[in-house]
């Protein structure tokens, strides 16, 4: 509902403009990896507890980025018809079975090396 | 709603493997362009057109990979304490006020180069 | 020599400025994928066609951009003490028993998919 | 020299195999965030210290993600008649315009906030 929601209003921002052009899957998806990047950018000369602690106008900034990359997760799922919430809960219950709890507990291996 | 309770899911998930000593933000704001970049990985040779015509086995990747996107950015954005639809309906407005309708029409350029 | 030229330039320019504290190898490698991106925004929204054809103020962005690639890439090799020559030489060899000319003629696909 | 003969070396790669019509701008940015994603994706959950000490194994896996940097750095530029070591001095001139040693002296900070 609220996924569908946000994704409705973005429908109509990309057609209200005749943005649908350039929306392949392709150009969305290196759009989500630059704002992906932009997010980076903000952390990639800290240290980890000084990304856990971030000043007002950081977090500002942060926020932003988070909603970049929100926006065109949606758009692309919503151009390929992909429902998130769908594909969400079938990827954690994958994982649930790569990364069962009395091995993965602890460790930051990937799932092959465990 | 359906936001928070995945959210909710994935802090269960991270906590029962002890994983929330990884999940700085520098860290998940990592994983979210690695993730990202495996999203492009599939798109990167193909034209605009292919994209948007996929094999079942191509589009079972795309959903793979826009979850783990999916799953990182709902991580980031519980451990810092930012509400999703709340930053992506505060951008959308911005974006609004970037974009207006008559200026952005059918163009691709940035809004300080419109 | 001429790698090695520009690396031992860009390693004083890192020590008279007392930034070798924060170019760790995981730093070099955010700092590198955020260029990359930014060099990957400049084409994001454009036919394949388009980015063969670009107007001097966003060909020299993109000089920019590939320096800045060049720049990451030549410290994170300086401080983790690998030879780019070399790296790059024994690539190609394994690349060229990947894709021997018979096979990858004029296909896009994945050596494992050939 | 040393880097021409490498992308020469790469042309003739990229030739021999008729991949020059999948080698647009456009691709090979694409490519080039990719490859640097894979390098970011070894140290993803590293503390930095962790990133200066790597075992032999994880070693030879940073060469190669490194080696497919380089490599599609080269082919862009080679593509694109971009010459790496004019455009690499050029921005280290820049660079130290934009980061002068007394100002830049041990801060992280972007140069516009100096």
């Amino acid at each position: 509902m609220e996924i569908e929601a946000l994704s409705a209003k973005l429908r109509k921002f990309a057609s209200d403009r005749d943005w649908e052009q350039f929306h392949s899957p392709k150009n969305l998806a290196s759009a989500l990896v630059v704002e992906a990047a932009e997010l980076l950018e903000i952390f990639q000369w800290m240290k980890e507890d000084e990304s856990k602690n971030l000043d007002e106008r950081t977090l500002n900034k942060v926020k932003e980025e988070i909603a970049d990359i929100q926006i065109y997760l949606l758009r692309i799922s919503d151009v390929m018809g992909i429902s998130i919430p769908e594909a969400v809960t079938a990827k954690i219950e994958k994982n649930a079975g790569k990364y069962p709890v009395d091995k993965a507990k602890g460790s930051s291996k990937k799932y092959d090396e465990l």
